[in-house]
């Protein structure tokens, strides 16, 4: 039994899947420990994330109304994970189920709004913001925060190009507001991060 | 009693809140007729549309995880809701509120790829399309398909501007696949709309 006490969990290695788009769908996943993203392979090609899913957070919810997953879940980290029979959820486990969801549901829409800020680099700050608060954040030495993420994988987050994030990324470079290295990126003024996204709010654009 | 058995419904017209962004979260509602938006006001008095909710469906899912609304909620027609204690929701009702939520989730996260879509024209398309299945959808007396919506409500639900939805629309009418009227568009050719997105699906592009 694990900390939720829900049941036995699975180890996934970084970069393993939980489901893939398509399969059918026959489980609920908790979210013990680590990091899963949920992200969808458009018929071109082009991987989309949709959502993260972080401990605690259930994913899998497509088993509730359809017959396949509709999207990857793809461990992001080394993640344990309970798989669950949604028809044997124990009763009180339905509502924590309903309001995992929930919070997610509102994430998705804090990101619905966030695509639709003009500003790329913007969206690329928010982004790192985010992900600094999940297992991909870290401190370093230094206590400095660092996010263990690729351009590409802030590109399939935040509706852009993989080319369009380094140009965005060189960009708060020479601002001195970030430090760049292999596979992460150190927030080395978090405070001048934060204040760009709290003057777009006040400045904020039509697209 | 209302259909769905749980409880008293009360009716909204159109225009009128279920509730507003910051108010105290105090109840859950179930949609039994009619049609309800969630819409974020952002801080320089800009409206985007979250999500709808529809006949069925379930909203103020805020109740769960906090303290306040952070969204309006506005019948877009005229609406028939039932408004609960999360506390006494009888335990059958809160799978079938997990399930709402995570239906309402996925429809959220294909917002999500929507808003990826570089063609505005598409959007709007798409957009089009899914308000024709909702309570805004009707038939005219020729049996033609035709969406109750304000260029206004386009853009709210499809990240763009008023201005630039009246170009879309009217690039759709040059083309014969909508007609347009007061507070109304009707889709002339919908075999021509569908085909629209199933072209873009194949052609797909980068932001």
């Amino acid at each position: 039994m694990t900390a939720s006490g829900l049941g036995q969990s699975v180890r996934f290695t970084r970069g393993s899947y939980l489901f893939r788009q398509h399969d059918p769908a026959q489980q609920l996943y908790h979210i013990e420990t680590g990091l899963v993203r949920l992200a969808l392979l458009t018929p071109r090609g082009r991987l989309i994330t949709l959502r993260l899913v972080l401990p605690g957070d259930y994913c899998g919810e497509d088993v509730l109304c359809s017959q396949h997953y509709r999207h990857h879940a793809e461990a992001l980290t080394g993640s344990s994970v309970v798989a669950l029979d949604p028809a044997r959820l124990p009763a009180r486990e339905v509502l924590a189920l309903a309001r995992s969801i929930g919070t997610q549901l509102r994430r998705a829409m804090d990101h619905e709004v966030s695509l639709q800020s003009g500003d790329l680099r913007l969206r690329v700050v928010r982004y790192l913001l985010e992900l600094a608060d999940t297992p991909l954040g870290a401190e370093d030495p230094h206590d400095r925060l660092y996010v263990r993420a690729t351009h590409e994988l802030l590109a399939e987050g935040s509706g852009s190009t993989r080319e369009s994030v380094s140009k965005a990324i060189t960009e708060l470079r020479d601002a001195g507001l970030i430090e760049t290295g292999y596979r992460h990126i150190t927030l080395v003024d978090l405070a001048g991060l934060q204040a760009l996204l709290t003057r777009q709010d006040r400045q904020e654009e039509q697209p």
